[in-house]
């Protein structure tokens, strides 16, 4: 568990891309953001206060969080001054970067002086268990893809937004490092240990009040051959009551997997299903998420109310056009 | 890659039962097998010579196998005698303990000063890289299961003796602890990082001349919540052109998961080979193996005609009556 609020690194980032988990921290969680901190030469601006590290601290913060991508991936010396003078100031640090900071031996040394923690979250710091299958109590909905990257995070955190002005009780689930940056917590589940993946789930999503939701973050796809055992492995511990099938339409073929066809909206539906009616077989097929950031506004409202009509269930882009819809749907059940 | 052939190590085996992995080694591979070392109190005896570390030193032997399971998760003293005279007479140690040779401070020390390897076969050696789902040369076979451990390993060697015997091209490839001792190659799949699951098997199991056939070692099950996952990364990394259902017909639910049902054959041809076409669309299904060893003969007899024309496929057990019909199955396609 991280220790939020944030102070949030930007580096020397190249450009606002790389900084692409500070992004998403001051998009979906504000109030962990308090402030930005930025090096000579940054292209990336997350327009919140330019504060020091006395300010932060004076502030709150508890955590640097590296927001933004390093180059080449190493982490250069003019970034490791300032994450060892926050390691001093008594700041935790937190990366999903490849390269670990518990791997750079001044940063670990200057973490065991200071007390302080840094947090890896491309690797896992609990011992998870051996799924166990047994039913939870609380309700719990997946976003699965007809492929990886098509927006399955985006969607369960726009639920969750809406969930909550709605005044229901709902919790995005991380289960990827941008995830567990945004929200302080979460499972790194592609670098779980193969026995272990369903059981990381379980342990993600417990027991809770009957009418919570969980709203799990999807990983890859069943039909994705490079990542489909860490999808299943999120169906059957997730023991979803309801999916939401993600989708992004202008792709030619599967993500990295050139000799390989995207599957129709229907074959993910079946096999989705099928599946995960394994672990629950009250599981419904509640609606669709599409990615239409690569469509203009008109083609994207023409291919939802097409998809509507051929799916009979609601369709909409939840961060273009609000998650209204998928959360009436998911009240409903 | 573990160096043959072996001394297998019985130690103070209990009962004959807990020296499972020699009896393998000693059914699947006799070649690797040349003497046995038992100490006072051993209870199994593979009717193998009984050789002293110099004799199995002087025979050829480059391994000592840990065939059998320790008594309450530790090495004991007496062990480590025998086991770091061995390696001071030469001999690389191999184990599937649950507790690690290399984490025994003195077995790691003696192992460093003379050079001599300590495989740790629950632990992959290898990184794997992430699979890329192209095409491979030669043919696949993969024993899928109703349930875990139903007879996928016992299924894919009795098919590579049988397959050896009629002059076919056939490898046994591991994927799990025994197998690999058995074969002393192989990847530990329950141990490999999610991410490089379907990639490992994509590693094990490479390009090869066209009539060669691969004959995969399953694991899990689809229909297991807790291990699934691995299943599904087998079934997309070995890209099979052939799949084998195994099943155990006498089970209650899916093994310690009280909460589920096992599934009907016909669930699990559907839901395998719909998965496999994702990976190979020329997938087929070509027989089924059933684990009858709780059955007499006459009602094991009965109960796989039975199955064969309900499922029009061949059926055998092919540990108690020949792989020979799942063999003339594989050569026909």
């Amino acid at each position: 568990m991280i220790q939020t609020p944030y102070l949030l690194f930007l580096g020397d980032a190249p450009d606002p891309l790389a900084a692409k988990v500070a992004q998403g921290i001051k998009d979906w969680r504000p109030d962990f953001a308090l402030g930005q901190y930025r090096m000579e030469g940054c292209k990336a601006d997350m327009g919140l206060p330019d504060i020091t590290l006395a300010e932060a601290k004076a502030a709150g913060c508890k955590t640097l969080v590296i927001g933004v991508a390093n180059r080449g991936g190493v982490i250069s010396q003019a970034w490791k001054k300032v994450l060892v003078q926050a390691l001093e100031e008594g700041f935790d640090l937190a990366s999903g970067l490849h390269n670990l900071l518990r791997d750079e031996e001044d940063l670990a040394a200057v973490a065991r002086a200071t007390g302080r923690a840094l947090h890896d979250v491309r690797v896992p710091e609990v011992d998870y268990p051996i799924a166990n299958g047994i039913k939870r109590t609380g309700k719990r909905c997946l976003a699965v893809g007809t492929d990886c990257s098509v927006g399955k995070m985006y969607t369960a955190l726009c639920m969750e937004r809406e969930m909550r002005a709605r005044g229901m009780k709902a919790s995005f689930r991380a289960t990827g490092q941008t995830g567990i940056l945004i929200t302080g917590d979460g499972v790194p589940l592609d670098a779980v240990i193969a026995d272990f993946m369903a059981g990381s789930i379980e342990y993600l999503t417990p027991d809770n009040e009957a009418d919570h939701w969980d709203l799990i973050e999807g990983q890859g796809s069943l039909f994705h051959v490079s990542y489909s055992g860490v999808t299943l492995a999120l169906i059957h511990g997730g023991q979803p009551d309801a999916l939401i099938l993600c989708h992004e339409p202008t792709r030619p073929h599967m993500r990295g997997l050139p000799g390989y066809a995207m599957p129709g909206m229907e074959d993910l539906r079946d096999l989705a299903l099928r599946m995960a009616r394994i672990a629950n077989p009250a599981c419904q097929v509640v609606g669709i998420s599409v990615n239409t950031q690569h469509m203009d506004e008109a083609a994207a409202k023409a291919y939802l109310a097409e998809l509507e009509a051929k799916m009979a269930l609601p369709a909409t882009d939840p961060f273009r056009f609000g998650a209204g819809k998928l959360v009436d749907a998911l009240a409903a059940i």
